[in-house]
């Protein structure tokens, strides 16, 4: 039973109807921003948790600044301000009054405060406080915040004008160190993406004109989308010395000379959860990674007879406290009961549209012959998708096979990533006759009509306007380059650098 | 070696100590606004862990509301917005232009947005769009967030411009259940106040003159400090069908009619950290409850010889990996090796001013005893405190020690309450003799010169005034009412109602 909007007649739709149907988030009464719902926050809530365990294990502890930045540390960092300015929003008033009946604000400011974009100029001002001699460093810290960024085109997850994210910040004695902080935390990202949002990603350096600004190095995790855009989903920065020198970061060095300190960002945010939507979502609604899912297992009873309630509770009931110990991924499994008052055929295509990856139906008859039917999502209207158990088996095999279901989403995952990387395209003439076609939906499996172009580039600032034109983005200049030469797919000039072109998010 | 200033010399002064001396948070740039580190944050952290799981537990499920109000929703509660008008912050800008070299402010909104001072006006605008029918009741929510309330005298944790909180709103389809809801979280609230803070409470309902802007009933737990001052730690609002009447949400009743919605809403902060601080803490630094504590066990090793190192540290991990399984308050053991560069005389004084429940020292003299040297941060200085353990004797023991030491704390704490309430004070005359004196710290086990008084109030408007000239609140009319008949403490005249007097934070 698809959704009203399926990927191929209209992808952008189905999205849309996808976080609708799946009760994740809608668009909020503050226009921009977006009220994330019980299912799509308990996803986050998951992305948090297994982040965190990551960030803390690299020894990054978390901290907590003010959302309010003074204007005047902005004043501090030139670039850095000029990539923010645009999209600010700023506070000038304390109070409100009532005039002619009406609320006004009232009590401007001293100095206008901006509601943090991203926090490198506050946190820098605590590392000059904080940050006397090489002894103090390295300074690891993160922290879980929202932040705000005024778009003109917001849309639910992937753009909206207040997002939640996790800032890493981190200060230290050295250029090595700092740039490997940067590399290291990128690989935290990757790993995440991959083996918690079963989301394979391509990892490089971003080009110079797409940097941070203020940074001098942007690396990123870039992810495939099911129409071939491209979605950057994660980014980390070396900002050298730059934030250092704006905010006075110096310390004592081996040698008792003073000198600033190097740092670094990084973050994600839930955008993720964007990422997540369109890498395993299908025509059916969610499909929630196990590792991440909110609930891996969803019991609904089915009850025909009304008598029967009492047993069929107690019999899930009793499933359920035999699962109490069972682990999958490390942890205690995510179980609900689903006893509300509805039809369990309604039931059911909820928990589906929402991407339980397990829905385990149980009535009169699964009790005489001690089973259950769990059907699950990912195999959902095959006939492999529905298995009739019985319950010791299920209770023993449980932990592995969300487990395998993960897995097999990666890899579903990756097959279309690896298939949907041209490498044959070589002039600027094929380049430009491969753009000229739209997205659209690619098939598991399949080779979609566009999607990245791995390719040479010459590196020319002029290129940046033609890539403009064409709509398409330089995604990243990956880690592992071929040192091949080959003509630029933009100018047709020498060139040795390979990156990843794409349409994007 | 106690700090600068002690509890006796300068209350006010000590607490800022403790703070800054557990290094848990200091001043921000932001005025007002505080940064918290990551000895408070892990603090927070803690709390949020626990009372999450116990709002969970209860049926609520975790959202994610815009922190942006459009001014236009604070028009539709009078009392609410009378009540919160004074310290919003007020966005009304979208973006910086630089004029004459310096930043300013841009673009103008259509609306002006507040920053959340709370989350009632825009929550109760989703639940207008959410609630149809007595189908879709109740709806049990919460949400962990920043919030805003533009204070005029900030203190870290007890009162900063912004802080961070949770709050819980429920919409319901009568008066009843959503009365029995606010009664229900703040007995949550007690209960976590007391077993996880171990900080023992008065619960009781606010007079009508200090109830929540907008609500009907306003419950609230009370603690005492140290100095014999109240701290209100934690509120749960019966809202009645205001909101539901200012923001429209109808729904159908089982008999097919129209009807408006109840709803509550209630909320603990970060203050709570203060009142932890201003409840254990002593002239020593802080001291944490085993457990929120964010380590409950650290290691110092103590080396003489430089050789020494490898065995030390391999004998310490040793230990730690056979605690790899031990709990306590059902959860596993937050440990920390501390191998810093560092003069182990200092460490060790580093995680007393922080509070750690317990400090390990060990030493290669602990080797050859196959031992180690405990010591217990509420003992400190005492000769109970410091104890030479065998490793196996520690490791079978220390679960169930961290948890006898939160009893010790909370038996001490409630001892303190105990003897703290007057109850023989019964005239306006004795009242105000009493209150003629100032708050100082409350030696352990002994009554201080000025706590709380329980005694009785007419209830008349006029007292709000006598209060205020002797600079003091009704904290609560507590729950147990005792029913005899007296004089009220304010005015004289015959009342029944018993309520908490006391000065406070």
């Amino acid at each position: 039973m698809a959704m009203r909007t399926t990927r191929k007649q209209n992808y952008p739709e189905w999205y849309q109807n996808v976080v609708s149907e799946a009760d994740m988030a809608e668009n909020a009464s503050s226009p921009g921003c977006m009220v994330m719902k019980a299912w799509g926050y308990g996803l986050w809530e998951r992305i948090q948790r297994v982040l965190d365990e990551k960030i803390k294990e690299t020894g990054h502890e978390n901290y907590y600044f003010p959302m309010f930045i003074p204007l005047s540390f902005f004043q501090k960092e030139a670039d850095h301000v000029e990539g923010f300015a645009k999209e600010m929003a700023v506070v000038t008033h304390s109070r409100l009054v009532t005039e002619d009946g009406k609320l006004k604000p009232a009590s401007p400011l001293e100095e206008p405060l901006i509601v943090r974009p991203t926090s490198e100029t506050i946190i820098a001002d605590s590392f000059a406080k904080w940050v006397k001699s090489y002894r103090d460093l390295p300074i690891l810290l993160n922290q879980w915040a929202n932040v705000v960024r005024w778009e003109m085109r917001p849309r639910l997850f992937l753009r909206t004008r207040e997002f939640l994210w996790q800032e890493g910040h981190t200060v230290h004695a050295t250029y090595k160190e700092a740039e490997d902080e940067t590399v290291k935390m990128l690989g935290v990202y990757r790993d995440f993406a991959e083996n918690a949002l079963a989301m394979p990603v391509i990892i490089g350096r971003k080009p110079e004109y797409d940097k941070f600004p203020g940074a001098v190095d942007t690396y990123c995790i870039e992810a495939m989308m099911q129409d071939g855009k491209a979605l950057q989903a994660g980014t980390s920065h070396f900002l050298g010395q730059n934030f250092a020198k704006s905010a006075n970061i110096k310390f004592v060095n081996q040698n008792n000379e003073q000198e600033f300190a190097y740092t670094t960002s990084w973050g994600v945010s839930t955008r993720l959860i964007g990422g997540a939507i369109m890498s395993h979502a299908d025509d059916d609604g969610m499909v929630m990674p196990p590792h991440v899912a909110p609930y891996q297992i969803v019991f609904v009873p089915v009850i025909k007879k009304a008598d029967d309630t009492p047993r069929i509770m107690e019999y899930i009931e009793n499933i359920k406290a035999q699962l109490k110990d069972k682990t999958a991924f490390g942890e205690k499994l995510r179980i609900k009961i689903d006893n509300r008052d509805k039809p369990s055929v309604d039931k059911v295509w909820e928990w589906i549209r929402k991407g339980a990856p397990m829905v385990c139906e149980i009535g009169a008859r699964d009790i005489e012959n001690n089973g259950l039917m769990v059907k699950e999502r990912i195999f959902l209207g095959q006939p492999e998708g529905k298995k009739i158990m019985k319950v010791d088996e299920f209770i023993d095999s449980v932990g592995e096979r969300l487990v395998a279901l993960q897995q097999i989403m990666l890899e579903k995952a990756t097959e279309r990533l690896h298939n949907n990387i041209r490498t044959d395209i070589t002039t600027p003439e094929a380049f430009a006759a491969y753009f000229a076609n739209s997205n659209e939906w690619i098939e598991d499996g399949k080779q979609g009509k566009v999607a990245f172009v791995r390719g040479k580039w010459c590196g020319d600032s002029e290129t940046e306007e033609i890539l403009k034109s064409m709509k398409i983005t330089i995604r990243c200049i990956p880690f592992d380059q071929s040192g091949t030469t080959g003509k630029c797919l933009l100018t047709g000039k020498d060139a040795t650098m390979d990156v990843i072109y794409a349409r994007s998010y």
